[in-house]
């Protein structure tokens, strides 16, 4: 019954196996987005705040912040976003980045504790975030690759995510601290990414009792009707015990899938939250919102 | 690895283990559809026939029958209609009735082999449809139900599934030729319902080793956005281990989260089908093609 708390100034959040999923929203990330990657170089985040608003009024109930753009300044960027982030909106955020003095920046910029993206189970990566997590009492997401890279056969990744835990123990993080990714493959590729994941879930859960995390939409790379595919699949992790993904909520399908499994597993007393959402709804699938929503426009 | 064959004259369908999922199309029933029941009565199957074509061409591999129409001659009528669709298609039929004489008229009147639906752990109708399934040597619908009513304990209904599986066994029909339904009860009043269907499905496939099936829609009874519920609920109970579904193929949240769970179960080998169906879908989810069917009207 493990629950990883993390929180802002103001509210907490709890991951954990009795518990809603997670959201955590994965938009503000310029990777891939050319246009926010200029502007947040240039000092201009009202793109950010834009997408932190949206993402927290679609379901979100942590926000991902990452501020990897070549040729910048990712430390200070990033602790810039975070203040600002924590200026407009309550939610914990996921500070998130594959350097180490931008995840440093970001959790002397942070208030309260953080989620911090991420450790991995290589050696030098282990030794520098550790150390990072315990100093400033934040939970860590694990990754399952290694320094020998990503293996194709999960229990080997249950293998590293098993060492992770370990040496985060060495370091006095408990296990409640570590949140797993068990890594998505690409469906399309590795005719068995789905299987892979709710088997290593399953195996995260039971034995090492730790709670998890994943790109849900990774699963879909390269296939038509991604949106389609990934509300498939959230709630099959759920079902083999996931606690939380790194997902788009502005995507209704996604989060109507994550808002019915919540409710099949008893994570939605009475269906409160469930009937909030939905009951203005037309039968058929709250199309009505998606429609009128598209009228609004930009 | 269990496997239950039906078929039509031209064609077989296995539901089973490591198949993709099979949906048997649920809108030939004239319950609670006032319309269909009076032409039925008055012999007018024009709108059964349009159903059986639109339920194949949605998805669906296998057509529930129903002809339960008050006061009208159900035997007959079942019979008609199953030449009928079986002159008009070749998915193999479920042939559905509460009235053993209908059963009987049915399975006369079908080329095949039919999936009967259903038996019960009630003694009369074990007694009376048992016999029935062993001379025309179908498969059948075994639900989870005794003479004590329907228990709210999953391994009593567990126990009544078992006992229908050894009572067919006494008969010579294979636990093959039985596929269970565990009972899905509306989540908005039995809050455990869907924990309780997976941990069913689970026992029933480990245990008795037989196949599944259920009236997937009963658990959002009485909810908004329905359809939304039932699609995050269908890949749940996949990922369990159920095989099948009576349900409502016209739907395509429900039929796309079917698609889409079964390429993350593996049953989609290269993703073959759902790329085929969705190629030319926009990015975010199929609703070009739900649009322009709209478009198209009745």
């Amino acid at each position: 019954m493990t629950d990883t708390i993390i929180s802002s100034a103001g509210r907490e959040v709890a991951i954990g196996f009795d518990r809603p999923f997670v959201v955590i929203g994965e938009r503000i990330n310029p990777t891939g987005r050319k246009l926010l990657a200029e502007e947040m170089k240039q000092g201009d985040y009202s793109r950010v705040e834009a997408d932190a608003l949206a993402q927290v009024a679609a379901g979100a109930q942590v926000l991902d912040v990452n501020a990897g753009i070549p040729l910048a300044d990712e430390p200070a960027i990033l602790a810039e976003c975070i203040r600002l982030i924590q200026s407009i909106t309550d939610v914990p955020l996921c500070i998130d980045s594959s350097m180490i003095a931008a995840l440093q920046a970001g959790l002397e910029a942070y208030q309260g504790k953080a989620l911090l993206n991420s450790v991995t189970g290589e050696e030098e990566r282990l030794e520098a975030v550790l150390p990072l997590v315990k100093k400033h009492g934040c939970a860590v997401v694990a990754i399952s690759n290694d320094d020998t890279g990503i293996s194709e056969d999960p229990d080997v990744r249950f293998e590293v995510a098993r060492k992770i835990v370990e040496r985060a123990g060495d370091y006095g993080i408990p296990a409640s601290d570590v949140v797993v990714d068990p890594l998505v493959m690409p469906i399309g590729a590795v005719g068995t990414a789905g299987k892979q994941v709710m088997h290593l879930v399953r195996r995260l859960r039971e034995e090492l009792k730790v709670n998890t995390t994943c790109g849900a939409s990774n699963l879909s790379f390269g296939l038509p009707n991604r949106e389609g595919l990934n509300a498939a699949f959230i709630p099959m992790a759920m079902a083999a015990g996931m606690t939380s993904a790194i997902t788009n909520p502005l995507k209704p399908d996604l989060i109507q899938a994550v808002r019915g499994a919540d409710i099949v597993l008893g994570h939605d007393p009475e269906c409160m939250n469930w009937i909030r959402v939905y009951r203005e709804s037309e039968p058929g699938g709250g199309q009505r919102r998606r429609r009128s929503r598209r009228r609004q426009g930009p």
